[in-house]
């Protein structure tokens, strides 16, 4: 049995990873912590996990966490950087959820993040958590970084065509539309349901964090120069990412379906659709899996790629336990075999 | 393994049941059949299913279905009534989903349903399934009727008060919410998300075809005369059953949380939440649960009784594969350990 | 032209009183205060009323405000008694749409709403502002009580039957229904969309700060002793109040409809629907209406009674424009056409 | 007073023109027709307009209908060029609002919309109701195209950049979003609120109709070669359309800010936000009004521009009326002054 620590769990990531681990044959949950709810049955909080979660809210105790296998960050962005490096000295094992070990250069995670990195040494052993991209280094990273949402469905849309090297990487557009869950759970007026409800909106189209995110996982694969215009939306819907992907083809002669149905043939959590279909958010809402179709509209030059997840499940919780199965040498869907709920 | 035909399947509780038979380690799913889609995948109506089931809709076939242990109708109202008994003269047990077998009396199910009844003589030996009520009789049962979502949510909630006489059983009345959901998936204009979202509505307060199936199953208990006043409301939602429940206390000294804590303290399905607390319909989402709240508001002589479910699950699919577990022996919460999806 | 003041004006009463009194053809919108968001013009916190209120909040201001015909107050509960008394002093009208002026009783208000009231001389001179109820009384009021949104939809749907005395007074329950702009723009946890959101809960059942302002309404008309059990819940949706009211008929011969539709007849914004109707929320979304249908189920002793508005209008800002009209002798429907917005 | 009558009305489109009209100080409502609904009262199957609308639908009648001013057909496509014809013939001025009359080529629409055109040689005639764009030719048209709904956002937001001719008319790109009303008022399950609640999809991303109108209209600004790739979604929200433009800047010193606000300076319903804002679709629920923002997101080569509509009324109804004033000389914003609901 692997013995997991959750640092933080407060949050919409943290109650999915607790609804993942519960019902993870292979794991024991030790220890979850919370500095503002500390002694607060967790049960309490999510009503949902009544009579399967018997944990209380801790403060964090070095203790408890360093004699963890696993300890999974499920925090504000600045948090795992101030304690990973002494869980690794420890000997546990650490995924971190938020973003502290996402970008590999220090400064450009100052610049985004508005604060200083605690440990930028780390950011060169830190694995980029998308396992259809870093299958390998995950299994023996000590460090994960857990992409983000928005990432995670971009870049698995992105990927087969920036490494067959058809398309132009300057020409990259990532429409992309998030339920409300991705904002946290954090009382806030705009994510109101009186708000943000029978409502649509664009946000952060001047810089989102996630842009530099996303353009350093693609340059990864199709070097420099890259441009990406990245433009997220809040779409009125708890769970779910639609990410609507442009980009332009230099060739125009490959076959785009056999393209990505080879590109993801072995993958366990990517599904690529028939011709000429539309994924739905809904299809996948609760597992880890996303869903992908590709388009290339009236056969002209932008090739139309169409990827949805569950934000807080291959896009948080369930793609940080399958990087947990991977780090493990776990079966690597062992846990994560929920269908997604439809209706 | 339990070999598992289902007849209908094309709606929602047609698909919440492959959503738990999948998973179920007892099950295997041999036929499915729809007339209007036979031929097509299972996946291509259900994306959620994809990489999950193979299994097409077939035509009806006698032998296929007869070869089956148990064979679950998600049928409209009438038509169980015309296949069960072939099944289970064959030897199959039968399970319906639909109101074919809930009445005891023919005349009554004429009445409310407006057509004869086929098998009237079957009437006597089908057993309701509430396991709550009627455990011992489901697990020798060949013929199963699945109790209705609203009867469902009523009965749990009113037993307790009923069984221990300390209710008048004439001041009966259950206001419930419903989630849209549970009008199937039919192309009906009432049911659009133009339509019924942002927006509240009461609807069938004259007369609704669950009132007779709950007063049959409250006077069960109880007694005549018994009388109930039952108003269903339709709410914007997908999932989830909302009861809110009334009745005059004719004795004023029961502890009544207490009560209810002791009536469902073995049951796996049913949660009585501590005092003063409110049960959410979230958090059964997706989840074969019923959670209850019991109050007395300013200590006055009306008891109000707050019950939750998923109509999907607990109200329908989930209950079936209760009491599939109940006839054929195995430990009731087989397949159904799955938590319920929040947010 | 009547010369308005608003103190508060950032929650949705307040931009609801704005829509409404942009297009009010007798009214000169002169000041709107608020301390938080004083010098930020109104259309940046509302867009909707870009290009149509250029006003700026300013703090509150004495001088500004006594020069008002009228000061609406859209502050939480506990403002509106601190300034009301300057106000009427300097000849200013004054229409509370928070609680301060509700109860006819000092301790009653310190009771339920927890602080000590700093007027209590004024409650014997304000007036309940239920036009159905108090019309006469509203013409000639210097201060006026605009109703909370449940006691609007409760009273109106009662009223008629206690009036006839054909109800035993002692047997109400009002199991009510609200969408989430009731519990006001606040950032809180419980109403954001990804909490509240596909999701339906009770709340308030052991006692609801509504249910004295009820109780003293109901009270005024069918006398002591009174009972009512008032149990309020959150739906899914932005607006919209709907009231499922039940009581035991001491009389079983009246024409129920009948009553209904004198009491209403000449009520402008009270429509009683036909026999066997079912009243939704979104027939009333936006407009100042109440819509209500009277059943008598199965022709039992329970009469039940549906009633529906939209908290912000008819139960809110609307109703105080209309308390307005009657106040300055205008013509009650003078602004308040607006036909609800369907779908 | 101007005569009106309407042709079909039982849809979406039909309600909200009769909710605008209703209102209209010039307007006299004479006739509503529909085959499915004759007889019965517009009230019944519209609640929101009890009280206000007394006219009961009729089967289509020629001399009642030629005897009016003006015939707005709010029909499917492909009916009103049955009648157009002889309406006109009759000294009656016609709005189309469904797509009868938006190509100007036979040929196109026949292919596009898969019959044959009825009256081709009116094609010629017939005014594409976008004021902004042909407001001279609004004026003295007989026979006005209105537009549709997806196609007035997305024309709104691009005539600016190309009639500047400060973009690639080859790179233009239009991801859309739309709430559900958009698809009408028809039964249909895959727009159900338990299909398209809480659920995100693309749709039509090999071709859709409203792709060859906006190319049209496009064009008629830039000239040939034009390209444009449009991808609509449906969103889990009754009323609104947000799209999100692209283009790639060929002219990379404008101001773009001030172009837009000079091109809309003196546009009553088209409404330019300041820099780096993100408009939102409940800020034009159910206003006659389009709002814009434009973005230049990290001074790249992509101009960004977002639009939002309420697709019944700036794309449906009220520009239809808008459309009325202009035909009879009216102020162009009569009757179209309400402001949005929010929230």
């Amino acid at each position: 049995m692997i013995k997991v620590g959750i640092i933080g769990g407060t949050g919409y990531t943290g109650v999915e990873l607790l609804r993942l681990l519960v019902a993870h044959p292979e794991v024991e949950l030790a220890v979850i912590t919370s500095r503002g709810e500390k002694g607060l049955p967790v049960s309490a909080l999510f009503p949902n996990l009544r009579g399967r979660v018997n944990l209380v809210f801790v403060e964090p105790d070095d203790t408890l966490l360093k004699g963890c296998d696993v300890v999974f960050f499920a925090t504000p962005n600045g948090t795992a950087m101030q304690s990973a490096p002494a869980l690794l000295e420890a000997g546990a094992k650490v995924i971190d959820l938020a973003a502290d070990f996402r970008l590999r250069h220090a400064e450009d995670w100052e610049r985004w993040y508005g604060m200083p990195h605690a440990c930028p040494d780390l950011l060169a052993e830190a694995v980029y958590g998308l396992p259809e991209a870093n299958r390998a280094a995950i299994r023996s990273a000590r460090l994960v970084a857990n992409p983000g949402c928005y990432p995670t469905a971009v870049q698995l849309g992105f990927l087969p065509l920036l490494e067959a090297g058809i398309v132009d990487p300057c020409s990259l557009i990532a429409d992309a539309k998030s339920g409300v869950s991705g904002a946290g759970r954090k009382a806030e007026v705009g994510i109101l349901l009186a708000e943000a409800g029978d409502n649509f909106k664009a946000y952060g189209v001047p810089a989102h964090r996630h842009l530099p995110e996303i353009r350093q996982g693609l340059a990864a694969v199709a070097g420099d120069p890259l441009d990406l215009v990245f433009v997220p939306h809040l779409t009125p819907m708890i769970r779910g990412i639609h990410a609507t992907l442009y980009a332009t083809l230099t060739v125009l002669d490959t076959d785009l379906q056999s393209l990505f149905e080879k590109r993801y043939a072995d993958e366990p959590f990517v599904d690529v659709l028939p011709p000429k279909s539309h994924p739905e958010t809904r299809s996948v809402r609760g597992a880890n899996q996303c869903r992908l179709a590709v388009h290339r509209p009236r056969d002209g030059k932008t090739v139309v790629v169409l990827s949805v997840i569950d934000n807080l499940v291959k896009g948080a919780a369930g793609q940080a336990v399958q990087n947990m199965n991977l780090m493990f040498g776990l079966p690597e869907t062992v846990g994560l075999e929920g269908i997604a709920l439809l209706p």
